[in-house]
């Protein structure tokens, strides 16, 4: 079994924390000067480990072994939302690295080939996971027409300042792999509450989402009869109500729906708003719950536009996202080294968040390993993980690489 | 019966319009350089009229006759919402201007004594009926300390910027007048729907507002379970619901509430929001119905809070402005002059907005006058009346003012 270098881990992932870091936290959005920055830095680490490391055209950095034979693609994405946590996607970045050195380091292990990647804007600055969606050729060029940060900056001119204008973009070859593993926080409280040390995860959920637009009719709020008005918060706060009353009568045990994000106008205590917008995202490792809410969305839409008044218009923000089971095989390794560094300490879990395994898995078999945060916190300056977890995640890791390319290398 | 100059009427309402004209609209908020400017403008007009003319420390433009007797003081408020109608309360200030002048033009009412006033920042850019506060020595350090624009600056650095800072306050002595009445547009449709010309205001409803503070837990909106969370909209749509659900059983005909403000934190499609606040407004005539509101929202709040979860705080956000009534009196004199020049064009109703007339009734006897306004549409770029209506409006307050100081004057 490959031994990882837990000092030689700690201290890459303490080196990553640094460019961009504020507080205890990170700020290095996608295409920033400290992405840049980190990318760059990686390339050169990747270099060092014997890997032919590159920057491609969407700022994805990709660590090729030089070794034959099938395969195993490691990492995450070292990109952070606007005020993010340090080890989010950096933790399963540098435990690419330290993977493909514990391996390079002993014997047995010496000539399988492991390829590191950090993936661009998983976090959403332009389009959610860019970098694994132009990895496997799913970007479109609607989606990246469409591109556009909170701030009015536009995909392309991000890329032109970063100097990626004319940098090729790399596509991978799915005969090149075996697989592909990432190793992320759980984001969540479960492994902490189970007590648990290792999550080897069983799918990532489905995600859909439908923005509610209400037009109605602004008016003075004193000065107008209730009778007469057409109230957009008002439907706005009928239709969100009634959604949390139905949702949990078709719900499965681990559906989640959230409708954090509303506007309102003018928004202003004495008017009668006009219009508002209101956010429901759902998610479920299931299509059936999904499709049920879907259902409970129609309905309840088309009973308020029934009764005049307010206009209700549903339109769905996003592709959905299917809900992606990981690979049965992949998972098996990961739990026979869970098992192996950690007796009775992990245990198989949905990932809830979504992540590029959901991406790479479409054409790549994909399998995920979580370790615990703590207090569930991420996203977040506060977010953390213990040292010991942090440790034991890059060895299972390194332990079931192995023992997945020893075994797809030895039948070939 | 004294005549007004209907073109000079006009044309005085034009130009006060072209001073912050947008458009068809007027941007003229309390202490910009255009409401300054227009204050200025509308001194020298008092003077030309032979009013005495000052500018006080809060901005008020008050013109003082200079005859003996009781005094009518008639007028309204030039300072505009930010993106505020022509007419609004500049149509009772012009108004004002032209009553004096037209009795000083006929030989019967030369020597009734008229001041004509413009209060300041009836619209609430730092304190709602700010001019007609100080006037009456209602507005406490209190309130004046706690003012704040919506971008931060004082109230004290908006006067001393408009030059104010030591220009002596002028109160009302209640004693030199024999009442006050200001004339507006509807700002509803009432008038309009009804094809009547003129409403006699009866009171000005009373107006109570609450703001609710709800406080849970901000989470990642995929990896909390529905059973863990404490979210501080799905509280809002609950309590908001409710409230439109529960306060049509204890309402009176005309009362009316309005939640047109909310925030949401952090407003993220993906996170579980941990704070969330929500203004509710309501208005009536009467007490009886406010009092049944504050006991539903009291009863709704406390049964939410004992559930646990998200904590919800509900705070008075302004002082209660309790129903006023408007001086039978004096609305018998403008009924009259209703009658005289629009006969069966007029009627009884209810303000259900706020006026500076709301402020001044504690301490002399007032009286509003309406004309319609075109759709309705009021506080909006589209707010518009038809001329006639603007004459006709002003030829029954120069009559009305005409009848209540002959009376008054007579009497003595």
């Amino acid at each position: 079994m490959p031994l990882i270098d837990a000092e030689r881990l700690l201290s890459d992932l303490q080196r990553l924390r640094a460019i961009g870091a504020q507080g205890p936290g990170v700020v290095r959005p996608a295409f920033s000067a400290a992405d840049m920055e980190a990318r760059q830095w990686l390339k050169r680490r990747y270099a060092e480990a014997d890997l032919e490391a590159t920057i491609d055209g969407v700022g994805n950095v990709l660590g090729r072994s030089r070794h034959p034979g099938k395969a195993l693609l490691i990492g995450s994405h070292s990109d952070t939302q606007p005020t993010g946590g340090w080890l989010d996607g950096a933790l399963g970045v540098i435990y690419a690295l330290e993977v493909v050195r514990a391996l390079k380091a002993d014997d047995a292990t010496r000539a399988l080939p492991v390829d590191a990647v950090s993936f661009q804007d998983e976090e959403s600055r332009f389009v959610g996971c860019l970098g694994s969606r132009s990895l496997t050729g799913t970007l479109t060029s609607e989606m990246e027409q469409a591109a556009v940060d909170s701030h009015g900056l536009t995909l392309a001119d991000a890329l032109r300042e970063a100097g990626l204008a004319n940098v090729p973009r790399v596509h991978l070859s799915s005969g090149r792999y075996a697989g592909f593993v990432e190793a992320h926080i759980e984001q969540g409280p479960h492994l902490e509450d189970a007590k648990l040390r290792i999550g080897v995860v069983t799918g990532i959920v489905g995600l859909r989402s439908i923005r509610f637009v209400f037009r109605g009719q602004q008016n003075h709020a004193g000065t107008t009869m209730m009778a007469r008005r057409r109230d957009a918060a008002t439907a706005l706060y009928e239709l969100a109500h009634r959604i949390n009353l139905e949702f949990p009568k078709v719900a499965a045990e681990r559906s989640v729906w959230t409708m954090g994000r509303l506007r309102v106008e003018p928004n202003a205590t004495s008017i009668v708003p006009g219009y508002a917008e209101l956010d429901l995202q759902f998610r479920d490792a299931s299509n059936a719950p999904l499709d049920a809410f879907e259902a409970v969305v129609a309905r309840l839409v088309s009973e308020m536009n029934a009764r005049g008044g307010v206009t209700i218009e549903a339109i769905g923000t996003r592709t959905p996202i299917a809900p992606t089971l990981m690979d049965a095989d992949l998972q098996a390794h990961i739990e026979a080294a869970a098992e192996r560094n950690a007796p009775g300490k992990w245990q198989r879990m949905p990932s809830g968040a979504f992540h590029d395994a959901g991406i790479i898995s479409a054409c790549i078999p994909s399998a995920m390993l979580f370790i615990p945060s703590l207090g569930g916190i991420s996203h977040d300056f506060a977010e953390d993980s213990r040292e010991e977890d942090i440790v034991l995640g890059c060895q299972v890791l390194a332990d079931a690489a192995a023992s997945i390319l020893i075994e797809r290398n030895t039948n070939h």
